[in-house]
């Protein structure tokens, strides 16, 4: 009777039980491992991304057992998916698998990792879903599937699991759970195969420096691309942002890069991705006009091409069965797709002097978007599509500026794994101030940048809040292609705006040597405070008490989501509208207060009262800092500027200075100088620092180097 | 060069584009059409659900010709999926797809089907994700397809769509839309083939009929299913049952089963599916006095198997790779796990009187449920499993009913296409009064049945307002298993809450002939007004004039939610808490209140002021109302009870009147009588009304006939 059962739906089984077990595993780097199932695709996120690892520093890096025993891995074909299973061990926390803007922890959640827009839930469908983890335990995960992924962080329990949780009865029993503990990640691929990279530790961020380091190391920006910068209203025209420039030198305020919106095209949604002659006569003249002002441009521009465009008829033959906003969507995979579209864009822009781009929409939402059901003339699916289409645009538009010899830093809607190199900075139309932090933090454990920048605010309070984190970020921007506001237009805080938007641009050698970090070891610049040496929360004994019961619920009690470290030595700790101090969580060591150089604790909980005008920023023992005087625009390749060092606290130590041109790609040939700033204690206890000297004369952008001592170390 | 760059990608086009184009089209029944694309999966909704469709009801309809050209319905099999495309005027909107819960109109809209739990969105994510539309134009559509089915009612814009959206610039353009006019209903299915099928009308009503008698017609419940339910506290004793049984009685409030919740098995989440010694300790007994008392037992249950059922042992290799709340999940479509589960059922509770059961949590949601990448013993995949458990679940357990020859009347928490006949009625945890009377709205299109039950209220005037839904509703039952409320818990409107409850008996031969048409001719019982002839709702001109532009919008601003057409003749509009009043609209012809008999409107928006004690009821011109004298439970089989016929309006008429014995299957063999109830114009103007005499002897429940002329016909 069991077997006639069975033989019922044996023509089911046969279709949909065709399943290979197991994985492969091949090592590729030092301490990085590739593990094939199924039959993968052709094409792949790191397809799609075309980095190449940076297979030196990972070397550098060395070697390190892979992290989990590879037999606790398991593959399943079936239904022509591929069910993926990782081990999770009861006190390991999850983080990453995308931009999510409310939590930092992933364990108990259950993500489809879909590029969209972010529509106020962490539920996987964000502007880069990159579905990489990294676990407390120390080693990371990737799966390079180009589809929408859907991933179970602890939270499926199979009934042959090894650690099953104990059943309990409803009825009765007060300490049952709707979620019973789980000792798996699982991941669906929908596909008949997939890759999977391991990347080991030691440490978390090991493993995130071995996943950036696999992908060519982090973004590089130039370093203008660290200065201000301003988005001016949708219909400004080419004097108007000349005068935008100007009001910013006039009164004091930093500026480097100024965004136009879509109204230096003809037409926009769709565009034909010529400027307007209305607007812009002389689109050439205008450009060199603001580079004589020390001012770059970077151009909005969503990919959908209007009937209007000029290479229309020429590129309609390579372009996808649906339209967006009746904008035609270029398929990128196609070469001949490519020329046509990033030819016009160098033509009409980037030969004439402009220096970056805004890529906007290239995420969602499925309103706007193209549906699963279009078809694109390469043969590639819509959620192939979808999922690589932000990384596209990027990779082929970093082209026409490397073909240039020049680096590029832009803005972009949508990413993915593998684009971790490219100078792009993703945003969101959402606005608030808690979540972009949160998303902050969440950038640093998946390989992208995130600008939580600002627009406009409903009081001055709001506005400096949101201020003193732009610039704490990886592109300080003011976003006022809608609001039009300006950094003094709140008359009240325009003062100690002023101070800000001068701070960021005094700690630019740090910003710049830490990106260098980033792009040479794979170190994030901003990062969450799981990954902090000597970072512990405050989990109570109740919860600890619960943890056989119910793992997700003390992760989630341990999630800190509104502080995180900023380079190798601050910890930024904002505060939000509303708040007149804060608790800060610190970490095990001495830290000292940022602005005075004071003892503000260790290993412990403190309270920060900073006023309006700051935002507190604590630094680690033996910190060294250097910053430079405030200036208006980001030093150009060959000024030289004097550098201030800052020594916190007493211990010694040292600190990698990273300099290069600045501007051009030499430095991937070489051209670039790592110089180290020493401090030591001396017989008389005090602490003196000193400098190695250039390396390579060519590139050498300090001049006089003074060192300044914080804390009082008497 | 374009070649080069195509043949690069050569292999993902082999690979993606081994696609099959166009449906092959069959005529089934009459009006009835299968289309197949590319090769269908051998399981289907369909097939889960194993109705037989109701040929002669279907032939008595009479053919109709396709309803559009063939030629416009495409389907693409592509990267495993197949993207089916159905045409759509400007004029039309779209009804289904769903139990929906906040929209009536889907046109505009993006749904992914999946079973799930109500989340709060209508996004395709609902208890009955059913995959059915039925156009204003007068046609339906299914897709007989057990996956997760992405659905783009008219959003997506193909590039070589016959009425394209007029391409607009968005920088000086104040009519530019962000979403621009589609031609096209556009799914995707992910499998690489399905069948289709099309309905025709002529009206959209007449579409409804076909798809719901193509599944066997609608549920027809027993008699006592029609009366009241009461779900009692989770832990009750039997003989706290049978005092809450007494004290409706005493009261005089009418009562016909109540519901036992979790606590009646020994273990729950997971279940044993035995009665609790303790708490039970003569199950049989206990049964038996109850059904002395004239009231039937509804027992809760979810399927997952707790290690401690009698049947642990023997049923677990026909269970799914993972557990819910650690329960094994029976694999039902084995036929030896049904005999198992439903065989422990069927003895433990069936064949000692219990009369249905409360099926929970067979919908999500998916942190509770098996993940996407569980297995099942018969090769079927979590996503097959998932849209179908709850049909699966319901389909079986009815027989165990059908073999007693005894009807049932239960409660299911999922549903899908297929299940039309199955007399389970949906229910959710959610509790919103307003968004329950959309869902019981569409719930009429969609072949699916939902009480909009109440459970306990803030206010006693909430109490009422929800009271007074759930007496015009599949079910009305009151759901104090979490807060105990009894009917006469607010005392201010006890009073009025009795004359509600007795209404709602009073009512039961009307109620008991219009499910007998929802089963023998398909027509919904609770519907919606689009559904309803001469209802026009009042779009002001200058949305009109904007349909050009944007129908979807255009559409939503006609959506009718709050009110809705029950049985042929009766127009209900609730009110809700906070409610003095409402707007209602009466269709074209006469209407009369249902109260009075007084004339109320035609073809007009009134303003109703019912007070708190009356719901707002409209009924048509010449309408039938039979009507019985209030009991306290349902009549019993062979139990003849009087009927006061009640004539509404000045128009001559004429009602089918519907009899059986109530309770057993013996309709299915034709044991059944329809009598025309007649109402005609004598000579002096004033109408008489006549009753057909009994067809069958054996089956006449209704004694002395009187008419009651509602309307004063002077």
């Amino acid at each position: 009777m069991v077997y006639k059962g069975i033989l019922t739906l044996f023509l089911l089984v046969v279709l949909n039980r065709a399943a290979a077990q197991g994985l492969t595993w091949q090592q590729v780097a030092p301490g990085v491992w590739k593990g094939v199932a199924g039959q993968p695709e052709a094409y792949n996120l790191l397809k799609a991304a075309g980095s190449a690892p940076s297979i030196a520093a990972l070397q550098k890096m060395g070697d390190q057992p892979f992290p989990f025993p590879q037999v606790a891995v398991s593959a399943t074909v079936s239904d022509g998916k591929t069910n993926l299973r990782f081990p999770l061990q009861k006190e390991e926390q999850v983080f990453g698998l995308g931009l999510n803007f409310q939590t930092v922890h992933q364990r108990g959640k259950i993500l489809q990792l879909h590029v969209d827009h972010y529509g106020g839930k962490d539920n996987g469908r964000t502007h880069a879903p990159v579905p990489f983890y990294v676990s407390s335990a120390g080693y990371g995960v990737l799966i390079n599937a180009a589809r929408y992924l859907t991933v179970y962080i602890g939270t499926g329990v199979r009934k042959d699991s090894h650690n099953p949780p104990v059943e309990k009865d409803r009825n009765t029993d007060k300490s049952w759970s709707a979620r019973p503990y789980s000792d798996a990640v699982e991941i669906q691929v929908p596909a008949a195969g997939t890759e999977v990279y391991v990347f080991a530790g030691p440490t978390p961020l090991d493993a995130i420096r071995r996943y950036n380091l696999f992908n060519g190391g982090g973004a590089l920006p130039p370093r203008w691309g660290l200065g201000f910068t301003q988005r001016v209203r949708s219909l400004f025209t080419a004097d108007e942002v000349a005068a935008e420039a100007d009001s910013f030198r006039l009164k004091g305020y930093p500026l480097d890069f100024i965004g136009l919106e879509p109204g230096w095209q003809s037409r926009a949604y769709p565009g034909t991705f010529e400027w307007d002659k209305k607007r812009y006569p002389d689109p050439a003249g205008f450009v060199k006009k603001m580079l004589g002002k020390d001012i770059r441009l970077n151009l909005w521009m969503n990919p959908y091409i209007s009937k209007q465009a000029s290479f229309y008829k020429q590129i309609t033959p390579y372009t996808g069965s649906h339209t967006v906003w009746t904008g035609e969507v270029p398929d990128f995979t196609l070469p001949e797709a490519r020329r046509i579209f990033f030819g016009q864009m160098k033509k009409d822009q980037v030969d004439i002097g402009v220096s970056g781009y805004k890529i906007d929409e290239v995420d969602g939402y499925d309103y706007y978007l193209w549906p699963d059901v279009a078809t694109f003339p390469s043969g590639l699916s819509a959620e192939q599509m979808r999922q690589t289409y932000g990384v596209l645009a990027m990779r082929y538009s970093l082209e026409l500026f490397a073909k240039k010899n020049e680096r590029t830093y832009g803005l972009v809607r949508a990413s993915n794994a593998g684009a971790n190199s490219y100078p792009y900075v993703l945003y969101d139309d959402y606005y608030n101030h808690e979540d972009f932090i949160t998303a902050l933090i969440n950038s640093g454990y998946i390989g992208v940048l995130w600008t939580p920048e600002v627009r406009a605010s409903k009081t001055s309070e709001e506005w400096i809040r949101r201020f003193q984190t732009v610039i704490f970020s990886p592109m300080a921007m003011i976003n006022a292609w809608s609001s039009g506001t300006k950094p003094w237009s709140y008359a009240d805080v325009a003062v100690p705006i002023k101070e800000l938007a001068l701070l960021r641009m005094r700690m630019m050698p740090y910003w710049y040597s830490e990106f260098a970090k980033y792009h040479f070891e794979g170190t994030p610049v901003f990062r969450g405070m799981s990954l902090e040496p000597g970072f512990e929360s405050t989990a109570t004994g109740s919860v600890k008490a619960n943890l056989e019961e119910n793992p997700y619920l003390e992760a989630v009690s341990k999630e800190v989501k509104d502080q995180y470290m900023a380079g190798e030595y601050l910890l930024v700790a904002p505060l939000f509208a509303g708040q007149q101090n804060r608790k800060v969580i610190l970490p095990k060591g001495n830290w000292y207060d940022f602005y005075t150089g004071a003892y503000a604790g260790n290993g412990e909980v403190i309270t920060a009262t900073p006023g309006i005008e700051k935002i507190p920023v604590y630094v680690k023992d033996g910190a060294i800092i250097p910053m430079m005087a405030p200036m208006l625009h980001a030093p150009k390749k060959g000024e030289q500027v004097d550098l201030e060092i800052r020594v916190y606290g007493t211990k010694p130590g040292s600190y990698k200075l990273y300099d290069d041109d600045g501007v051009t790609m030499d430095y991937e040939k070489g051209r670039f100088d790592w110089r180290t700033v020493t401090v030591a204690k001396e017989a008389n206890g005090q602490l003196k620092g000193m400098v190695e000297a250039p390396h390579n004369k060519a590139v050498q952008s300090y001049n006089k180097i003074t060192f300044r001592f914080m804390t009082d170390n008497k």
